[in-house]
């Protein structure tokens, strides 16, 4: 008998040998499928959802019957991380896991800018040469595009194909420049898309937001999850698993580059070209993920006084980072701020024009991290604040990221409360917009109470009966039911105590250093014109629930605006503007970076705000 | 029986299985053993001497009976393009084939300048950060090195190990940037050199000059042949080879390519160090041996109107062209002027600062084609003549490269002449300097007629005896015999009727051409102040044999000046020098090229200029 066995992965159809009492999460990674989990492989998240369609695996874990619901147990599906190989077997891997192409953009919000980008496309008609013109082939291309001749430049491979493109149909040649380089030189007839590419490395979630350059058009979008998740769900856990694995940086670069290409390839055969006419990359990420995307050390991002290895704008060659572009197009990191404010905060200050408005504007970006940019007016100072994943899902007990059947909206109905799912579909769990509105819900309803203390349904007579029959369980196990099994696709998506402490804790953390900087510029919030949600919540943030829950400082609701995942908005008009690129960096050097856990008033500040209004 | 054989090189040790019947010049090839040749293998230039150590070849051809004398015959000489592989054999390559590496400039004189190279190493003592001072690693560094901290970038890869590198010895680090990009950081005591090369690709022969970028010091150079002498002689055939085969191009490239490394790796173990040691080559060369170096087409600079695919200065990281260097050094290849005005002569101007000169000069290049520059005080001007490669000794009967054996001067002593070899050696052959010589004395000592028709001796009474009986043979197969058997090593070196036409082409195309250059600008041999001979030929030209022969307008001996391989200085001067690599492209920017074969006149000179003075 064999002591190996071999898994195949569907629809993929990969597969690979695996030493037989191997698990499916561990063995579709050797096989490079990539399954969705955010525990790291602990039987904790049940986000590693796979349907066993042929062959034998382990007994069902005490984990997978407490998060499965039946009928999911019933039609095959297990827990890749918990069910071991004991035979040959066909796993499904559902295509909730896969990469989502979408053919708009739906949280993004991009402002309309003039076409300026660093990627051009010339069709020339190039004079021929006689023994009255003896120039070079290259002097009589650069002189046809007449407004940049005197820099131009070109890769050695296009001077290897020019001489014999240009001869090919009379001079008539298609010519593809990356700032003042040639990239691509071809004859007039092979010419072919010149697409773009802006790329959103976040914790979580990565999403690559197609362009055409020639246009500025956004054609697709593809995103799904960052593969850095299994080996962690926040920075400081990647940064220890680099810390503590001898090729740990490796294996996390690898894993991002790897998913972007794939995103890339999806989102270009969408559109039917191919990853070589993408000629130029633009990235944004915190400053985590954009040092290990470079393969920079990113272990004193996380030690005193947490210095990063660069905060400059990055520019290389494609090909010197294996990026699956046009190997001599361009890739653009746009710079960062400080070791907790990177590239995505400058793309959410480049997409909502923080430092060109007249007012003072605040705005804030929720992600895995809470990042804090306030412009007075004259000073633009950021700050960061370790919100936790909570409000994208994560590290709640029903926490998902957008997708369908996610819980985005809760909201108050009659004597009770009532939800919204993503497409309409039956609830699987609850994404970052759903959160802010249960929590200000729960508080509303009186369900949860000023210090966060989910009430007991039973004994509060304030709680109308409707209301009450939705608490269940003691102490630190009670948890309200948001969806009953009715309204599920797995049963009952609820929020838990413990859930109210994570939210607690992020509200808390991003209000108190809100707060700092307001009093640091001498603001007071009605000298607040605008306050700017930003990040990627499943749907626009409700200003309401966020006002009711205390995260924001005291506005009217009118002032507030959700703006999306605003760090992808920069990184696609860095993309098709120099312009907006000038301003990335103009932004990074203007702002005064704070870090605010060497006030002493932080502290008290932090306090005071995990009591809710 | 197998139809296979393994031949081994020695002293290399190489060893390669080929098919019986392979001849050893072929073998040596697959081997990647470089044998000397000029013909091609055709058995004609007897060049390609190697010694059977061991082993079973093919007997004796007629060329070999003709071309080998009897004593080298009898050690086991054999040409390698005749000999074919028997059974297994060991075949020694001799040293004089193998690649030259000597500790000094010998013909080129490089005038001093300024060091302010492109390649910069610094050592930094770079300040700690701490929570007080939170920039980034990079800025630090940046500005630690305060001449250049706004516009310094570095690769990728650098900024990946610059976090430990800086940690490592209490942030004592040794950088080395290329321009304004950091291409290389380590902990200051892993310090190495900093090296640069400066490249001379001539048809011939390749030379590499290793220089220190610390302190501009010339260390040793590594010469050779140009292995693409086996594809053909000159550019033409050259051309011709890459045309008419599918990979020819890629042949030629990675031929010279590999060579140069070659050089390269034995320069840089002369002294102790590692090519990685390398982080800047540049390279000259004519516009033909620059295109393929680069992949650049070079069919259309042999095909009217001669075309070249570019003549700017092309600047790359090394290993986009797979030179073994740095693979972060840059390669800076200096500017062409046309077709068959290459880098080269750019280089040529730069060593002798021909546009800087307030009087006007004239600067000729003889290679295996004869560039010339003209210098009016206002305006340069550039042509080029189809010198063939008589003066550097290839297609002369007994011609060859300067090395050991060379006759390198050939002199009246009384009634008879007098040859001198290179380094005492008996006579092996005639290098340039002595061809010129030799021209010279034969039509002083009457031995050669004005329409270089060269006299009976035993018919002419005016020839002394002793000269007289230097003459032999009939006819188109007269020769004069220039070294006797024992003052050789192979036999008698002789000058042949053939060579002396050859001689006289290649003479009267440089002074057709020189002439024409000077009635373009208005300007008499007289009002010269200078004429500037530079060239490989084994020694400085003799100014008194060149105006003898009449390869030089009729200027007084005293204006006339070798300056050796001024192509390979001006790569030195760019290697070393910012300043003179800007003085290139203004250079190349300022050139008029002239096409003389345009003119109706030039036929006439080339005519009236093929009678001796």
């Amino acid at each position: 008998m064999s002591d190996y066995v071999t898994v195949t992965f569907e629809p993929a159809g990969a597969n690979v040998q695996v030493p037989v009492g191997t698990n499916l999460y561990e063995a579709g990674q050797r096989a490079g499928i990539e399954i969705a989990g955010s525990c790291g492989g602990q039987g904790i998240c049940g986000e590693c959802q796979v349907i066993i369609a042929d062959g034998m695996v382990s007994e069902l874990t005490s984990q997978e019957r407490k998060l499965l619901a039946p009928a999911l147990i019933e039609e095959g599906t297990r827990l890749a991380c918990q069910a071991e190989l004991l035979g040959d077997a066909v796993v499904r891997v559902p295509s909730i896991q896969e990469v989502v192409v979408r053919k708009t953009l739906t949280a993004e919000s991009v402002r309309s800018v003039p076409l300026a980008p660093n990627v051009r496309r010339y069709d020339l008609n190039v004079p021929a040469p006689s023994i009255d013109d003896q120039r070079s082939d290259f002097r009589r291309l650069a002189e046809a595009i007449t407004e940049r001749s005197s820099d131009l430049t070109a890769t050695v491979q296009c001077l290897g194909s020019l001489a014999t493109a240009l001869r090919a149909e009379d001079q008539q040649i298609a010519v593809t420049a990356v700032g003042s380089q040639v990239v691509d030189v071809r004859q007039a007839s092979m010419r072919s898309p010149v697409l773009g590419v802006a790329v959103d490395i976040g914790t979580s979630t990565v999403a690559v937001y197609l362009v055409d350059m020639e246009t500025g058009e956004h054609l697709v979008t593809a995103a799904g999850q960052n593969p850095q998740t299994q080996f962690g769900a926040d920075v400081i856990t990647r940064i220890q698993y680099a810390n503590s694995h001898d090729d740990g940086l490796t294996v996390l670069r690898d894993a991002i580059v790897a998913a972007i290409n794939r995103f890339i390839g999806q989102a270009v055969a969408e559109v039917g070209a191919t990853p070589a006419d993408v000629y130029e990359a633009t990235i944004v990420g915190n400053t985590c993920m954009h040092h290990i995307f470079l393969g920079l050390e990113p272990r004193y991002l996380a030690q005193s006084p947490y210095v990063p290895v660069t905060t400059e704008a990055v520019s290389t060659s494609a090909d010197r980072l294996g990026l699956q572009i046009n190997p001599r197009g361009n890739v653009f990191c746009l710079p960062c701020i400080a070791g907790f404010v990177g590239a995505d905060t400058v793309g959410v200050i480049v997409a909502s024009e923080l430092t060109r408005r007249d007012r003072p504007t605040l705005a804030i970006d929720i992600g895995t991290n809470g990042e804090i940019a306030l412009w007075s007016g004259e000073r633009l100072l950021t700050a960061s604040c370790a919100a936790g994943p909570a409000f994208e899902g994560a590290q709640i007990h029903h926490g998902m990221r957008a997708g369908p059947g996610a819980i985005d909206e809760v909201f108050i109905s009659g004597d009770d409360l009532a939800v919204h799912t993503i497409d309409d579909q039956p609830a699987r769990g609850i994404c970052g917009s759903g959160l802010f509105d249960a929590m200000a819900v729960l508080l509303e309803l009186g369900l949860v109470d000023a210090k966060g203390h989910m009430v007991d349904g039973q004994s509060d007579g304030a709680l109308s009966d409707i209301v009450a029959r939705r608490v269940d369980g003691e102490a630190n196990e009670r948890h309200v039911v948001l969806a009953d099994a009715e309204q599920s696709a797995n049963g009952p998506i609820v929020l838990t105590q413990r859930d109210v402490r994570e939210i607690q804790l992020a509200n808390s953390a991003i209000r108190a250093s809100t707060e700092m900087l307001l009093e640091m510029v001498g603001l007071e919030p009605d000298g607040l014109d605008e306050v700017l949600i930003a990040g990627a919540f499943g749907n626009f943030i409700n200003p309401a629930s966020a006002l009711r829950i205390g995260l924001l400082p005291e506005v009217p609701e009118g002032k507030i605006a959700g703006i999306g995942n605003a760090a992808g908005a920069g990184a696609i008009l860095t993309l098709v503007s120099q312009r907006e690129r000038d301003y990335a960096r103009q932004v990074t050097e203007r702002a005064e970076h704070i870090e605010l856990f060497r006030s002493s008033d932080f502290q008290d500040r932090f306090a005071e705000y995990m009591i809710f209004p």
